[in-house]
């Protein structure tokens, strides 16, 4: 049986008059589409717009939904009640789904963006909340958790359909965590390096850590990004040692 | 064969710490709920909560989208290109079902609210854009229209399902438009005058116009108001007098 | 030289079609008002009306800014960078200053809202941040701050003029922070007891906390509340029982 | 006496994570910035930031308001109560005022944005009350307006000091207004013939309209754009243009 890998990025960032990343060169690289839904980026002509391409090119759709801080990009972590954060999950994913039904088309797939994210992958049981929530609008939606993360635990407890993540461009500290950004070497830009890296990964079914540790884990899919001309290059290189190798690109699930 | 009408009203209007309308009175009055959908007012936990009241009462949920401005409430005309109005009411309509859906139910209409609908009144071309833009997300939602206008001639033309909607306490000019609010006589308060007034509506099929002229269409459903105690004893007072004429009240479809 | 004391309330928290409060009640009891800025609640409108019927009463006007965050009214606690929290405090002070001067007054004081001044009567650099960023705009400002809390330190080691509050219902720990809601007589709603106790603490120049200790401390006003009916009577119950100790009601400043 | 003229361009567009423009290029260009105020485009960060490297070039400032309509950027016309929108464009021009005075500086000018600048330039009555407004807060800032039509007539019966613009890309009809964009000719995007054709307007205080004729007018600024990377050259063009010509780049007033 031959390997496959999946290869995702974050899209339809761009809001009214602001554009953000290069999503058509992106969609002629990646094989899945995580598609803002409103609340941290994205509006509904550019979800409609993101989503129309990506059926074009045949990639998958995600729904990605983000705290409601258009200013922080999501980024900035809020305490707000778990009741309330299940509410606007559950809105912003319904409204990806719906959309993409508009278009044709559906949404296979949930991630979390940004700081809701980063809050889920310390803690487990607000995962599980955060995926209930998404659930509770579709019950088939594939889970995208960050591997051998609290969100991977809360995804296995659930019994969903789940999809583990790996990042093409971080390095991993031996409890699977990333390296802080702020170290030095925690951020891997090197195309000749970050290529060859995720083709031994997958083939070996593991994330190799910076000190050289070897953690076994699901790896479904690669994390890449598109915001300048170089991301899109590094997830080209990603592709092309992927293919190299044998491994063939291809949605999960 | 028994006669039957709906009583709607808009509800889900409160946003965050704001409270708005006597919701939990109303749901005990009307047989469909119009529910925002967070452009103009409504957050996801209201839109959850309402929801999820309306269910209890065994009240029809519908979509209610408008103009993306909570500080003019939707009422304020915006002079938005066809596409992206569709999309925001795709957005919203998704939402809207998606939310259903978690909370154990469904979205059976879409209502236009505010500016909005009355742009789409005097409009065919615009409210058949919006109607389609619903459809797309969703082909099997009624389409709430208010009798005898555009509106109507528009869901005529898409052969899509549709109800008819006249207002409680509205005089009506010969040509089936409202009587401006600034007139004299153009809004009905007394609940002695507008129960029977409604109850002869719907049995007559047909609005009676200030003048006395008759204008025959179909009636579907009545929309009655929540925002104060006297609109609240309107409202029951309307369905009182319904029942008091042998009218049944149900959901329309 | 006879004693006197400020009474201050938040105001101005409605939003475009959704009222908050009694203002008009409030503002015969008071004799400072802070007003929101828009960010997390009020809108250019309200606090234009707002700081109208201030000027009528005779009540000094404050600047109230808060998180941008309209859905949580900014109580929700977020983490953003300082230099950012110091740009949207220039922004919503400075707004409140303009449309103060519009109005024909002027904006005496500041005061931190929810989340925001919770977050820095914890943080005396985050509070000397928020209060330096205040006074760029106006170094004349008189900065409102929890008596006995790191932020009272803030404003000495700043030396800008200050005033130091209270909480009219509010029970104090021995350190000089509220007694969590959640505990049992953390709220104090019997006017027979608040007013009384607001007049003995002004009088005694110190907080009585609730194992008997005395805390000395500045107090310059008095927080009342205004969201209810029942709240408005109590803010009543404590300018009566002030004025009967031979109190004058009176700014600070 | 020897002639001059100021050149003026929008800035601070950009939001949170999105770049607009190339504000740094721009401000070797212009001598006068319109910064957006938050409503249509910019945040308090990218406001401060402006105005700072604007200080920093010794670039004049000024408050550029706009509709609350950050998916539109402004450029989508609302039918807002006139009170409603004085109290924005009160708060907007505070906002900026006093974020100047935070960063040492002060607001000179100010210019209406997009929808509601295209609205005043057909509307004397509606010119006038948005003006009025924003001189409520400052009365000293000197407006800035469109060279021979009704907002021109609205600040002379006002009285107040003024600038009138005209727009370097521009075609123009006879009756003062623009070719329409739609037409062929409307833009003028060759830098050879835009920087005569400017530096020939200012010194015959006249603009050349497309079919030749001469509509006496006061030229005190000119519009230049910094969107792209040419509508930066173009600026550079017409200021080189008007140097050669004798001409001083200096702001008004």
């Amino acid at each position: 049986m031959s390997l496959s890998v999946d290869l995702n990025a974050d899209m339809g960032e761009s809001f009214g008059p602001w554009t953000m990343g290069d999503d058509a060169a992106l969609l002629d690289v990646v094989t899945s589409a995580n598609i803002a839904c409103g609340f941290h980026a994205g509006d509904p002509d550019v979800m409609a717009h993101t989503m129309r391409a990506a059926v074009e090119r045949g990639v998958g759709i995600g729904a990605h939904p983000g705290f409601a801080d258009l200013q922080g990009f999501g980024r900035r972590r809020m305490q707000v009640p778990v009741a309330t954060l299940q509410n606007a999950i559950r809105y912003q994913t319904a409204a990806a789904i719906g959309m993409a039904r508009a278009m044709g088309t559906q949404v296979r797939h949930l991630k979390l963006h940004g700081a809701l994210s980063n809050m889920c992958s310390e803690d487990e049981e607000l995962a599980r909340a955060c995926y209930e929530a998404a659930l509770s609008v579709d019950p088939d939606l594939i889970i995208m958790v960050l591997a051998a993360t609290p969100m991977q635990a809360a995804v296995e407890k659930l019994g969903c359909a789940w999809a583990g993540e790996i990042f093409a461009d971080r390095a991993y500290n031996d409890d699977g965590t990333l390296v802080d950004r702020r170290q030095p070497g925690a951020m891997i830009h090197d195309p000749a390096i970050v290529g060859p890296r995720m083709a031994e990964m997958v083939k070996d079914g593991a994330i190799r850590t910076e000190s050289g540790a070897r953690l076994e884990t699901r790896i479904d899919t690669i994390c890449v990004h598109g915001d300048t001309a170089e991301a899109v290059a590094l997830a080209r290189a990603v592709r092309n040692s992927l293919e190299a190798a044998g491994i063939a690109l291809r949605q999960f699930g």
